[in-house]
């Protein structure tokens, strides 16, 4: 790795603070080293200095166009670029993720920088409404009226380990939450400290190259729960994002909604992700299902928030065989260097839970020693499963389950005992879809996305893209956290009512200066209001 | 009044239902005799029932069309119109509002409906996104992406008691739950069960009408906290409208928060609305805001959400030439009867308060018998105000408190001071609007709707409208229960990957077969998917 000396500190607007005793360090999982670098859990103080700052930022930034921060995003994106080695070696040392895939993840933080870049240069995302004044109206005038959406205010930022980029301190959650016009506070995610402080410095650099106020950017390092509790608790604060387990979501959420005033959390949390085996679709591509569940399952260690926990399909010879090819695909596998730690014993102690449920046969489970994590799958019937709330828990890790059911009616009425997931995937043919209506019907009250003859893991970045879904898996059903989509969460609507065109946002003025999409009594154009 | 018999039960799924042993009546607030009816508490068995229903139905309406759902809000909207005089003469009796204000609310209301039957014809607000396959991207090939918005499920309306139409059964929030395609479980402000009885059974006639499932719309009856709660906490509920007071929204928001499941609540709660009387608008025309303010204080008898509790202005003779004004024309009104006893009470309760706060002078106070509420106009200078928590509170009635500021400075700074609010109103001229900014800044993190040189009262019914804004005005500042955007509080996306057309919901597939305005690759259009 290239020396690179880590600080260790907090990243206050600007400043690096150090004033609490607690620091910590990273460890490498493929060795159980410490790596360089001695970090500092924020203080109370400190954390109240990150949301002074963010707050006085927020008011600081409202001069801002929307092009000043989309070249905000962009300078944020190369600036990670320009980390170069240094950051993907980090990366790789604190999370054992090879480079490649290290590689990939930055690539896809920095599209998505420039992706919200491009949506808030575009502008028409603010849902601009305008209904014109009509004085002559009878009993009574019509009023001018107009409203957009507008940013909520500073938003805390909890970094995932399992994507110590793309859902970490530059993640989708900050990118969106800065698209929409809201300061964030990064709580780093203490797996990845390091990376963490090399992506919260990169996002400084383009904060002050960018003539952004400081506070703009923050990062706080913490290991102890209630470094959380004290951010989430911020009278300044007015949204959360957050990734990671239904624990320490679920806390956050209570501790949100416990505030005297209550502010949204957008938690994504544990997912088992159903896939369904139809009948015709095993029949015909067993051994091609089998050879792509068994990467899908071990993909990244199985470290995805869309691996595939549970595989439903109907008790048979094809089943049989499938299971078989899925076990012998699986022996083949080394074992894991799981990101740290906690997720590799967590995982353990989860693999080892469903291994002891009466009526659960171990199809395959790879040996590994203590710091390491072998991909197992297993097998039972409808009834075991309908009854062992176990087995209906997330196990993180490249694990699965596979549910033989005696029909398809079986299926659905297993399907409808699922708790929330972020999707649910199907394999069928033609004629397996067409009689799989009451099933697609069952999870799509479950679920966010519907996936056919593919497998979850690998979410497309894209406008259309839902990663969300009924609880647990997130807290709130109605957002997501990839894809353009995800800026309304950190928005709301403010509405102008007989203001003149000077005193109006240039968004709501009569002429549409840059072109942006507007409903103007009640149909969609671009075109200026015209009165 | 025509001569109607009142059951008093609830309407569960078509059904009556009485089994509880708990029944109360209506009062005429203005007599404080009882009105005919005696009305049924609903027991858990029922409210259970209510929400089974509804979550059948729910299911079973999967299958209606865009039109079937259009049509069955503007049957809705016929059925409470065919309920002629008995309806507006029941509603008069039960709220002491005049049959004029109770024509006009019902016109406001049958309106709601037919403006969401528009907008669900019309079908746009679904916020389809459709990103086409591409199968030769490298490196990997990007999948089918469609996604587009979903009702939530069985939601929950609390009637509020100050619209009896607008705000109640088949109030907004109905209508934009129904418009979603979300079955509505109303639970009945019981200041007026026999109104909700009556629009109640209009609503069950047109479901029934229009072929749509019984559960589509129940009504429960209740006056203890305990039938609301069962409500909220019931396992099928996935979301909570809600219009009334501080506490028993939080109430409900405390309750939803808590659940295994949580839950989204939308309710909207006290506000203020300050106004800021400018310096030149004030010289210019302190008489004719003086009219204007009392005339807004007690419209209705200032029983409205956005009614005007707090009026700012810099010291000096035009302000005291206002404030003799206002209580010159306030100390004209006869007394008021209230919408019941206990907001009666409560009004009574809040004046005193005021009164009694050392530094506040009363300008004009109508003596009333204990059954009515005298109009009150108090002063007080913003030192005093900056240091009372009191005279921040809403009171609810109609009163207003004038707070004399030494300069805009200083009105800037009590500005700062305010909770969140519905609305704030400004009135300037365009001399005092270039002066204004930092005031408008300041008041734009606090409340939904910014106003120029009009009143509060008054809520346009348009797509621009914006009724919501920050705790305590509401517990969701992200949404608003007056306008089309209401819609928004009872849907959730659901994304398809790769789906065959066949197996697409009509809206995503590459025929626009409706010509809805869609998201493709990122472009607004109302054109095909061409691939």
């Amino acid at each position: 790795m290239p020396d690179h000396a880590f600080h260790g500190s907090n990243l206050i607007a600007g400043e690096r603070a150090h004033e609490g005793t607690f620091t910590f360090t990273a460890t490498d999982p493929t060795t159980g080293a410490s790596l360089p670098g001695s970090f500092h859990e924020a203080t109370e103080t400190e954390i109240d200095r990150a949301l002074t700052a963010a707050e006085e930022a927020f008011e600081a930034n409202q001069s801002q166009s929307p092009e000043a921060w989309a070249t905000l995003l962009e300078t944020m994106a190369d600036e990670i670029e320009a980390l170069g080695e240094t950051l993907v070696q980090r990366v790789a040392a604190e999370t054992a993720l090879g480079e490649g895939r290290v590689r990939g993840e930055r690539g896809r933080t920095t599209n998505q920088l420039r992706m919200f870049a491009h949506l808030v240069r575009e502008g028409s995302w603010v849902d601009a409404r305008i209904d014109p004044a009509i004085p002559d109206r009878e009993p009574v005038p019509r009023p001018d009226v107009r409203r957009m959406l507008v940013p909520l205010g500073p938003v805390a930022v909890f970094g995932a380990s399992n994507f110590p980029l793309a859902f970490s301190v530059a993640g989708g959650d900050t990118a969106s939450a800065l698209a929409a016009g809201c300061p964030v506070v990064v709580k780093a995610h203490p797996a990845h400290p390091g990376t963490s402080e090399l992506v919260a410095e990169a996002l400084q650099r383009a904060v002050e190259a960018c003539g952004f106020h400081q506070g703009t950017f923050s990062l706080v390092h913490g290991v102890q729960p209630a470094v959380s509790l004290m951010l989430v608790r911020h009278p300044f604060l007015q949204a959360v994002g957050f990734t990671g387990s239904l624990k320490a979501g679920r806390a956050i959420f209570d501790a949100a909604a416990a505030r005297p005033v209550p502010i949204p959390v957008y938690a994504e949390m544990g997912s088992v992700n159903p896939v369904f085996l139809l009948p015709d679709a095993l029949a015909e591509r067993g051994t091609a299902l089998a050879d792509g569940l068994a990467d899908s399952v071990t993909l990244g260690a199985g470290q995805f928030c869309t691996n595939p926990g549970l595989v439903f399909g109907v008790a048979g010879d094809a089943l049989d065989g499938f299971m078989q090819a899925v076990a012998s695909e699986l022996r083949d596998t080394s074992a894991f260097t799981m990101l740290h730690g906690g997720i590799c014993k967590a995982y353990r102690d989860g693999v080892e839970a469903v291994a002891g449920v009466a009526g659960v046969e171990v199809a395959a489970r790879v040996e590994a020693e203590p710091e390491a994590a072998g991909a197992a799958v297993f097998t039972t019937d409808a009834e075991v499963f309908f009854s062992e709330p176990r087995l209906h828990e997330e196990v993180f890790g490249p694990s699965t389950l596979v549910v033989r059911c005696a029909d398809l009616a079986e299926m659905e009425l297993l399907a409808a005992t699922l708790e929330g997931n972020l999707t649910a995937t199907l394999h069928g043919t033609s004629a397996d879809l067409a009689s799989a209506n009451r099933l697609i019907q069952v999870l799509r009250r479950r679920v966010g996305r519907l996936i056919l003859n593919g497998f979850p893991t690998g979410v497309e970045v894209c406008p259309s893209m839902h990663h969300g879904g009924p609880y647990p898996a997130t807290t709130d059903v109605r957002s997501t956290s990839v894809g353009t989509a995800a800026i309304y969460r950190f928005a709301r609507p403010i509405c102008y009512q007989d203001f003149p065109q000077e005193a109006l946002p240039a968004t709501l003025r009569d002429q549409n200066e840059r072109g942006i999409w507007r409903l103007i009594n009640g149909e969609q154009t671009r075109a200026d209001v015209t009165t």
